[in-house]
């Protein structure tokens, strides 16, 4: 019933189901994978042993079982051999990693930028700083498989343009094309590229490499100037229609509230948000400098007046869009990301306290809250993330969703 | 490389792959159908002749092409021999309904609910009149395939079981197992039998028979006493950790607002339900009797005050709820629908409006908003349909999500 056209995409999806095991349960024997997976022993023989050829799997020493025969051989990702990198384009600098296929940072640049605003410029340092990670002395031994970029904006994943990063400064930027005019004639020239919104890559880290697979649905809140979310359904990205599902700052928490740029009122990213919190300590005729939002960090952990009621009033409508979240997706964990997470439990603590007073009004076990498993690497990591969960998911064109 | 024990599990998922492919584009011939899956034409003969065999798909007349040579056969669904059945355990009485494959009803009964408390008594009911259906004349022809059911409540679709109905007054009953019982003995005996919230049900009616299956995500909104939604994402319903996903009934749109029965304030369902309009026109003191909901639908379109300002003070409630689920998931259509539908314009147009104005400030296109495709028999047509769903979507356990 199968013939030859078909079985080229049916190998790689039972290749990458195999690796995929493997991820969430490490160690697991030929056998053992076989049961689980559904293939026959000697199909996964066969795939075995080219995915130990090509560097995806190393098998392990059989641990002593005390039953009497041959010992199953262990199995598992190899991080030796085979590597991804990571960008996170971010609002002063870029920073770039290279992880091995677990996830493991094998190297890590920091790259400031000269001026934020110009974009090409930034770009090149970014396409740089990776073609420097991949020959790095750390790297020698490894070939890189693909690369991913995380942008704080809105990006059309298709086609890797960036629509507009408002704290950039950066609209209708091709990034994809750059990069990919930068990278010719060097290591990096002709790989897969990939390229998301920052919330949304750093969603894939967590999906990938927080050895934590099975959370599902998984939302990653990322909580920096502005408010968006990164959200994994059934092991995939939400996207929506037009790649801007997970826009949850622009989701209305108080009717007629202060004005959001969006152009609408009372909007998450107009009440939680870093810029609100300056706003409202402030006042919205300040302009947004660095310099200033450094002063609200300063002045937070002073316990300045001004500065603790704008992060307690942020964290109260946190805890508000916390519930909106929970009640539309019933989600396994909500992981709060972002440049907020500086102020710590000063913003954290109200958020959880409103999310447990409406948990306990409804009497159901509130969901659960919390931090990134990779701090401030997140979305560079996610990149390297995103690379790979894309190469282990081939196009299932003749499959069901 | 692919071996016996794969083909079983391959050839169903080609099979309904086939199948899928007819249902969006009927007409399709074998070589069109090849090219367009991506298996070869010696393949897609040998199933297509199972599936004419089995009832599933029928041949048309070829058309006039003008071309020479052999005219290529359209393909599509059949409509005369397999069935499906679909139930809505309403709140004053069940309506079951017989579909052919295309969603087309066959056979449709109402059954009034002597004792709407009386959960026995109404799936007793339920399950005579779907035995009858299936013994109806107009069925005579037809093999059932499988059974759906739609309830007004909180659903486990794993297990069946119903937690809580709070407008029928049910709490932990088996539904899945009850039916089962009734059914022994009957034409239905052992049928594939699968149970969800009635806006989920609705969801599926839309993904499967509307003749829009490429809407995606679909969120369809129902409005009734209370508020919830089916999201399909995917093409798969989003149901979450415990199956609750959807119940954005109670994600808060006014901090402090009017209290809800969930025990928070200012929800959703609170703000914008068929309850929330009889409390704002007539006081929470007043008990909500069937009486009572057709006072509020005569005295509103009588244009009566409090009436008209009740319905339109939750019509743009609406209109938050509307950009609130816009921003989050990004959707090809939300469908609103339910019992609220009854106020027409005088409810939809202010919720239309609000978005309008959200969209506008936001400057960009409003995402389509649009009523269901089966009026008040979605639900129990949503019953068939999520039949057809789930028996076309065999579990993939070796695949990638």
């Amino acid at each position: 019933m199968i013939v030859a056209g078909d079985q080229q995409l049916l190998k790689q999806i039972n290749r990458m189901a195999l690796v995929r095991q493997l991820c969430s349960q490490p160690g697991m024997s030929r056998a053992a994978l076989a049961e689980t997976v559904g293939l026959t022993k000697s199909t996964i023989s066969l795939l075995v042993r080219e995915l130990l050829d090509e560097g995806w799997l190393i098998e392990e020493e059989p641990g002593i079982t005390g039953a009497l025969g041959r010992r199953a051989t262990p199995l598992q990702l190899d991080g030796s051999r085979l590597a991804l990198l990571g960008a996170d384009l971010g609002i002063s600098g870029a920073r770039v990693v290279a992880t091995n296929l677990l996830g493991e940072v094998l190297a890590e640049r920091e790259l400031p930028y000269a001026d934020p605003q110009d974009s090409t410029a930034c770009l090149a340092l970014t396409a740089g700083g990776l073609v420097q990670l991949a020959d790095d002395a750390a790297l020698a031994e490894h070939s890189v498989l693909g690369i991913g970029i995380g942008v704080h904006g809105v990006v059309d994943d298709a086609s890797g343009m960036l629509h507009i990063a408002p704290h950039l400064g950066w609209r209708n930027v091709d990034v994809a094309a750059q990069l990919r005019d930068s990278f010719v004639g060097s290591a990096l020239d002709g790989l897969p590229l990939f390229i998301q919104n920052e919330a949304n890559v750093a969603a894939l880290a967590e999906l990938e490499f927080s050895g934590q697979s099975g959370t599902d649905p998984l939302i990653y809140l990322s909580i920096g100037y502005g408010v968006g979310a990164g959200i994994i359904v059934n092991g995939r990205l939400l996207t929506g229609l037009s790649g801007f599902a997970g826009e949850v700052g622009h989701t209305i928490l108080q009717q007629n509230g202060p004005a959001c740029s969006c152009g609408r009122r009372g909007c998450a990213d107009a009440l939680i948000g870093l810029q609100a919190m300056m706003d409202d300590a402030y006042g919205t005729h300040h302009t947004s400098t660095p310099e200033q939002l450094e002063r609200l960090f300063m002045q937070a952990e002073a316990g300045d007046t001004a500065a603790t009621q704008a992060v307690t009033a942020a964290g109260r409508n946190l805890g508000v869009l916390l519930n909106n979240l929970w009640a539309a997706f019933d989600p396994m964990a909500i992981v709060i990301g972002g440049g907020a997470l500086r102020l710590g439990e000063r913003f954290v603590a109200p958020g959880r306290q409103v999310l447990d007073d409406y948990a306990n009004a409804a009497r159901l076990p509130a969901p659960a809250i919390r931090t990134p498993h990779f701090g401030p690497n997140s979305i560079a990591i996610g990149g390297a993330a995103m690379a790979r969960h894309y190469l282990m998911r081939p196009a299932l064109t003749t499959l069901p969703a």
